[in-house]
């Protein structure tokens, strides 16, 4: 016996509170103990917020830092709590997998008691963090070797009510794209188990590539605004500026013809830009072949009218690797 | 005898010719066949134009295939001659060093013939190209994981002259910032090499973090402006424009007080952006522990009055890892 999942401390307790979630030691290492902090005002929505489930995603790490600093004098009512890293050993190692098992975190949910470490931590968040809650923002981002806006997103969900609710609430942080994203792999991951359960789940992918202070202060302000529509936050929602603009689209993809992949291996060279809108023969990108200069360079053109959710960094890639992410307008 | 470094087409010839540089194979791994572009319009410059040194700096060969489309219509005199990617090995594994030695290839010039790959890649270059060549733009970026503007680099030079040509040639470029740059570590560099001979050698330092369409039109501007300064091609010289600017920045860093490291590991959180002007005691960043939400965060802040040339993107830092690169105007 290895012990069970558990807090160090109440969350239950009024006010401010910071203490452990416990992962139990397992075969493979030993407990982990995950920084949680929690604020209780009473009364009203009940919110958690998870960061760092991928090791190279830290934007949502970083913002979740920021909202432990400034809740405790913004928030009016209700209940917080705020993981902002799921996955230390998979940070540490700068991995988007857990580097121990080679797993997933957001594959492996609602994870397994007596399983590997990250099947402990999804074990240990679905028993004792998710109960408390009936919103959760899990902050992803899309990870470095893409350029992709400050977005939200959710994958489809069954239950038409339940859709409607997920979609207001992604568009409420008012970042410049919300994306319904039909996804190949949904069986396992967090957002499944907790909408599942009737919960509200958006999921924030705050960009891509590189983490800057001008990208963290808009993915900040979605969060405020996201606090601000749920009402533990006083104030006013603003888009926040993004390219010197202050919109807000939501769209939706569709597999498989809007995830573009590499026919080939080769420097994949971006020719257009993430939220630009692009017509049917439209130049994509450009894969260069790295052994010949005499060797045609192939060219890849957009299937047909839509709008560049996320695009591949310019980068050396294998064949059938994705290279871009397309998506229209969502039809009500 | 494996050999000796050649190239498979005569580059002599009048106008456009296309082939390889044959690097010998060694005791590690067979011949690397590097594609090589030239064009010879007669009397003028001889410009060297290379990339790819390091395998996670795809800014340069993508440009340098830009490059190669349009120089056989713009270029007008003089001849060029480029190698868009110097490091295949390290490009298909993207790793700054080449992963079958784990070298450096811009620590180990002029390289060695019986060496290990990356030295036979460097000895290669340094027979048979370089004395080809008066002027070499060796293409780099700050990496990924770095907001590092479209810059130009070059390290102090000794002689006073060829130190004096080689900032009129980094300026040409007209990109938002021309550094020279104080370095810990010059010997073995390409550049090092170069200038010894007499040679100007600029390295463009193209941006950092994602690559993407965008961010590759300024470097190519950029790169046209410097083949309109060598009167390769004509035109007209503009500066680009970056963050809404058309400005140029002539700095210069000194070792160490400019190179700022983590004073801990943790997740370092950017506060400040490249290019920006901070004072001493102004916040550059905010280093969280992971492994408790109650211990303080470590602020680190500007040693004087500086510009950020560059600051890590938010992500998980060792102790001693960098974290930023301060400079200032140069004094002339």
């Amino acid at each position: 016996m290895n012990g069970i999942p558990h807090l160090t401390f109440d969350l239950d307790r009024p006010g401010v509170s910071r203490g452990h979630l416990v992962v139990p030691k397992g075969a493979d290492c030993e407990a982990l103990f995950l920084p949680v902090f929690g604020l209780n005002k009473g009364e009203g929505p009940r919110l958690l917020i998870t960061g760092g489930c991928h090791g190279d995603e830290l934007e949502g790490p970083i913002v979740a830092r920021r909202l432990v600093e400034w809740l405790p004098e913004g928030q009016t009512c209700g209940r917080v709590i705020i993981v902002p890293v799921l996955n230390p050993p998979a940070v540490e190692a700068c991995s988007r997998n857990t580097p121990i098992d080679g797993l997933n975190l957001n594959r492996v949910f609602p994870g397994r008691a007596d399983g590997s470490l990250t099947e402990r931590i999804a074990d240990a968040v679905s028993r004792i963090l998710l109960p408390m809650a009936d919103t959760v923002f899990d902050l992803h981002s899309y990870g470095p070797g893409w350029e992709f806006p400050p977005a939200t997103t959710t994958h489809p969900v069954a239950d038409p009510e339940l859709m409607a609710k997920t979609i207001k609430m992604a568009e409420a942080f008012k970042l410049p794209m919300t994306l319904v994203w039909e996804h190949a792999e949904t069986a396992g991951m967090f957002d499944t188990l907790a909408q599942n359960q009737g919960k509200v789940f958006v999921c924030p992918e705050l960009g891509g590539g590189n983490v800057s202070s001008e990208a963290l202060a808009i993915y900040e302000a979605g969060m405020r605004n996201a606090l601000i529509a749920l009402g533990l936050v006083e104030g006013k929602a603003e888009s926040p500026t993004f390219r010197q603009q202050k919109s807000s689209l939501t769209l939706e993809t569709r597999r498989p013809s809007d995830e573009l992949k590499s026919p080939a291996r080769g420097i994949f060279e971006p020719r257009c830009s993430m939220l630009d809108v692009v017509k049917q023969g439209d130049l994509i990108g450009i894969l260069h072949p790295m052994d010949s200069l005499s060797a045609g360079s192939t060219h890849i053109l957009a299937p047909g009218t839509s709008v560049v959710c996320g695009i591949r960094s310019g980068g050396y890639v294998k064949i059938d690797e994705y290279i871009a992410l397309l998506g229209r307008p969502r039809n009500r």
